[in-house]
């Protein structure tokens, strides 16, 4: 075994001073770098596996930071983030204080955009070629992106706009079938045509946008990387590199089961083997909830369709994709049309679930104010990851939801404390409620043990419309909470002396707000406190503050979520610290009391 | 001449018991009964008078309502309006109480989905056509989309999920090469290609997407028309037809200055000139002022960038596209793109000012949050057509822009209460912010007549960040509002004759807030008032009693503004008036003080 090369590599220079000929050992021992760390702290797996080649290729062709690289998405991002100073650093990935899963500008000047959402590096990439071209620079601009992301309206915009510049741009499509799901789309079937021969390169739809294409070429092949991009350097205006890729490439089980190894949790290093969790009498995740009772109401009702913009497994649509596959639809990464799609259907007398992450619908607002509120259509939104999402840090969390559906006319938002809850508002929702619909439920699990809740097994109860319950009585304060995190506020409840002072509701609704009970609580109790985990500026306990001020009542508020600035990653435990909604920083505020 | 034959046509019933010979005949009706009904009343002329022909081929040959009709944006509907039992009232159209200048789901049921924005039609008809199959019901799903409308993202995303369904959907382009500004953009010019006949036909974006592409055919050409959509009718699965159209046809003017037929205003019906408006005196446009002191602005300064995704003469980005034209782009309808290329500009320190109508930014929400504040680049947002925008109605007001942004960190909020903040604003911002900043301003006219404010001439004046300001001192209540509805304010108080007891503060900063000042008028008032052109719940008003409730004040605050339900068409003072904050409510309000 020769000497090993990455330990002297810190950054792009060092990089350089290989010959071509010891790359692909580089390569060996890059993956196996990332196959150590995340294999024990873990992290997104497959899509760096598969980009080390190419990775390696850009460092070594061009000249970063100088050129400016912009990465996708960024799960593919490892193999850089080691390469550019953060080898030392790269077993904190993801952890609070340590580096973020996603490329990001505030933490090396090798990260020229900060990524994490879908589908914004032609944008973005093209923003920074027509800056140097102002400016009289003479720099490179290079986007990678998957094909699932390119499928989504934004890149075709920026394509659309690249393809009448002349700025000095590269696009390059890793194309290997598979998102985090696998790739879905006409598109993608047009990729996979060119790829197998079968379209003649004069049919050719990036062509068609005016940019230089060239490929298929094999992303794993050194040698038709390194050659294929010294000469694109050398090509003036937009150009398109097509590259083949096979995502996890290097570790078997990873190659075979790319589903599974995006992100895989901890796994032997040697053996590929994921870790086994004992899943035993723990509460089942809110997105199997959401999966398993869908199907159960499909079963029952013809009408009822599920949508997802490419997240089947990370949503649980797949149950029902497997069910009754003509009802359930995987429109790829395309959220704007995912709406639009439900609201079409919503006109036929459909009973649409569009099951969208909380973040991501932020790519679909107008489409839920323009094609969905504004004509009361009654879809329903399953906003799966709403709230803190953990180490995925400030670009997944789903913390707007609440502040940016409120303010929509006819929208009923909705936030189960608890997988019964989800279940039986999904029900609910399924027999028609005249007004579309928000569900914001949290990513993982519940709280009933499997022994106290079976989901396939409870019995559905209809949800009163826009009611707000009394968990827990109390004589001087009531506490509001809104959702799953709700529960903390009954764990420090639990473990607090004083605990007749304080009484809890759970707000499920956040619109319409339960005005009735709100008056007796705001005759009862001097001082209310809310609680969410959403922004405080416009959500939840704003609307509380809302119809105080309406209804002039003068007790003192105080609204608890996530303040005004963005969250980075961490646990969700220790996100909620930061914004004192933790159960120890509620048991302490409680204390008080 | 030979009877006429609209006289008798109210559905498509109707319609059918025409000749085919009889049809140029009623085309050239139904273009002087708009025409006609236009020129006195107003509207959108030029997208209507261009389809005419496609309009009743349509109802000719499908069996509409049974059939299903998605006109895509709606500015072309008028002859689809006129054809189906709106015939008599399409003289109201756009007023208050009348028809929608858009189809309309409450207004017919010949209008199968509602619209205003753009793109939306391919992903509703694909939804109405997967829901038929579904319910075995055998029906024609047709969306007529634009050739400026198909380039943007959604319609691509709609494209790519049609193409691998077997959904009997028909998707018409209707090319002429036009938006309401020329389109632009590679996609434009490979149609203009196919066009000339200069692609062969196997080299076919369309195609590739796995359509059934016919075309192009002369819109205007009835037999070609009527059998190609006859041969279609046979067609199973995605269909596309490409129609070739002339915007304005009919009206020689309209023809030939196609940007101002769009909608021209009022016009002689028989020479087709554009009564001139007298504009001597009046104040100018909020458009012009952002248009005009931008390019003073980059005259200056080469970082300065303009960007508009498809509105150059709406926003007046035309001036600096005349001025610079390699520093202003217009991008098409790209929302999305547009705000993530500015970011991407913003990296490197060019001084971007991403002028988009407030409506349209709810396009690119997720951009602003994930791309723009998350990064917290300091690009300048310019919201044209904030607030009740009139006609247009209620796809078009802008009036959710303060409750959506206000919840992102980093965010700067400010509406100018008159042409000079704006300009003034503008040069601010341009001098670097370190935060994105959102400027939110109304459609039309400003307050100051021309011998007062001459938009070139006036000196600049930096806005100090976060200050508001003392209009007029007062006793009792103070009076805060944001932007020019504040001019509505100080008229009502010029009326009134308790004015002593009102004093009025302008918050141009919506975000952040003048806290300072905040305290001091919590301490000197009893009661408090808010107005805003935007919505209740979430808005400005929400954050001064955020702001209350977070310092423990005890004031009462009354909030004015857009209550939480979709306002309709009208004149803009109409609407004010339904929402309680034209002069003429505010003087009753302020009088019972």
């Amino acid at each position: 075994m020769s000497e090993n090369l990455l330990q002297n590599i810190n950054n792009p220079s060092d990089l350089k001073k290989l010959g071509t000929s010891q790359l692909p050992q580089l390569a060996k021992e890059l993956r196996d770098f990332i196959i150590d760390v995340v294999s024990v702290k873990e992290g997104h797996l497959g899509a760096s596996l598969g980009v080390i080649e190419l990775t390696i290729a850009l460092h070594y062709v061009f000249d970063t930071p100088n050129d400016l690289l912009v990465w996708d998405v960024g799960h593919q991002a490892y193999g850089h983030k080691i390469l550019t100073e953060r080898k030392e650093n790269f077993h904190t990935n993801r952890q609070l204080g340590g580096i973020s899963g996603f490329p990001k500008r505030s933490e090396s000047i090798y990260d020229t955009f900060g990524v994490g959402h879908s589908s914004t590096s032609i944008s973005a990439a093209l923003g920074m070629a027509i800056a140097s071209q102002l400016k009289g620079e003479n720099k490179h601009h290079i986007a990678v992106i998957g094909d699932a992301s390119i499928a989504s309206g934004m890149a075709f915009e920026g394509l659309n706009h690249a393809g009448v510049t002349d700025a000095n741009l590269l696009v390059i499509l890793n194309d290997n079938a598979i998102g985090i799901d696998p790739s879905v789309g006409a598109l993608k079937n047009y990729l996979t045509s060119v790829k197998e021969g079968k379209n003649p390169k004069q049919n050719n739809m990036i062509k068609s946008l005016n940019f230089d294409y060239s490929g298929p070429i094999d992303g794993h092949d050194f040698k038709a990387l390194i050659s294929e991009l010294e000469r694109l350097k050398k090509v003036k205006g937009p150009k398109f590199l097509h590259i083949i890729t096979t995502k996890g490439k290097g570790l078997q089980q990873a190659e075979e089961d790319q589903v599974k190894y995006h992100a895989p949790g901890k796994f032997d290093k040697n053996t590929g083997e994921i870790h086994p969790k004992s899943e035993e009498n723990l509460p089942p995740k809110f997105q199997d909830v959401f999966g398993l009772t869908l199907v159960e109401l499909a079963t029952n009702n013809p009408k009822i369709i599920g949508i997802t913009p490419a997240m089947p497994s990370g949503s649980s649509l797949k149950f029902m994709m497997d069910a009754f596959p003509e009802r359930a639809f995987d429109v790829g990464i395309a959220e704007q049309h995912a709406v639009t799609l439900a609201a079409g259907m919503a006109t036929q007398g459909m009973v649409v679930f569009c099951n969208i992450y909380s973040t991501f619908l932020q790519r679909a607002y107008d489409q839920v104010i323009h094609d969905v509120a504004l004509q009361n259509l009654p879809v329903i939104f399953c906003l799966d990851r709403a709230g803190l999402v953990g180490e995925d840090g400030a670009t997944h969390h789903g913390v707007f939801d609440l502040a940016y559906l409120r303010c929509i006319p006819n929208m009923i938002i909705y936030a189960p404390k608890d997988e019964i809850d989800l279940r039986n508002i999904l029900f609910t929702a399924s027999l028609g409620l005249n007004h579309p619909i928000a569900i914001r439920y949290p990513r993982g699990r519940g709280k009933y043990s499997n022994s106290k809740f079976q989901i396939s097994n409870s019995k559905f109860e209809r949800i009163e419309m826009g009611k707000a319950h009394l968990l827990k009585s109390g004589t001087k304060i009531a506490v509001l909470s809104t959702g799953f995190i709700g529960n903390n506020v009954s764990f420090a409840l639990d473990k607090i002396s004083n605990t007749d002072a304080i009484a809890h509701y759970d707000f499920g609704f956040v619109k319409p707000l339960d005005e009735n009970l709100l008056h007796e609580i705001f005759n009862s109790f001097e001082s209310i406190i809310t609680i969410e985990d959403g922004v405080i500026k416009g959500g939840f306990g704003s609307a509380i503050i809302e119809f105080a001020s309406e209804n002039n009542y003068k007790n003192s508020i105080k609204t608890l979520g996530i303040p005004d600035n963005f969250i980075e990653h961490g646990t969700v435990e220790e996100l909620q610290q930061m914004c004192k909604i933790d159960v120890k920083s509620l048991e302490k505020l409680f204390s008080t009391i």
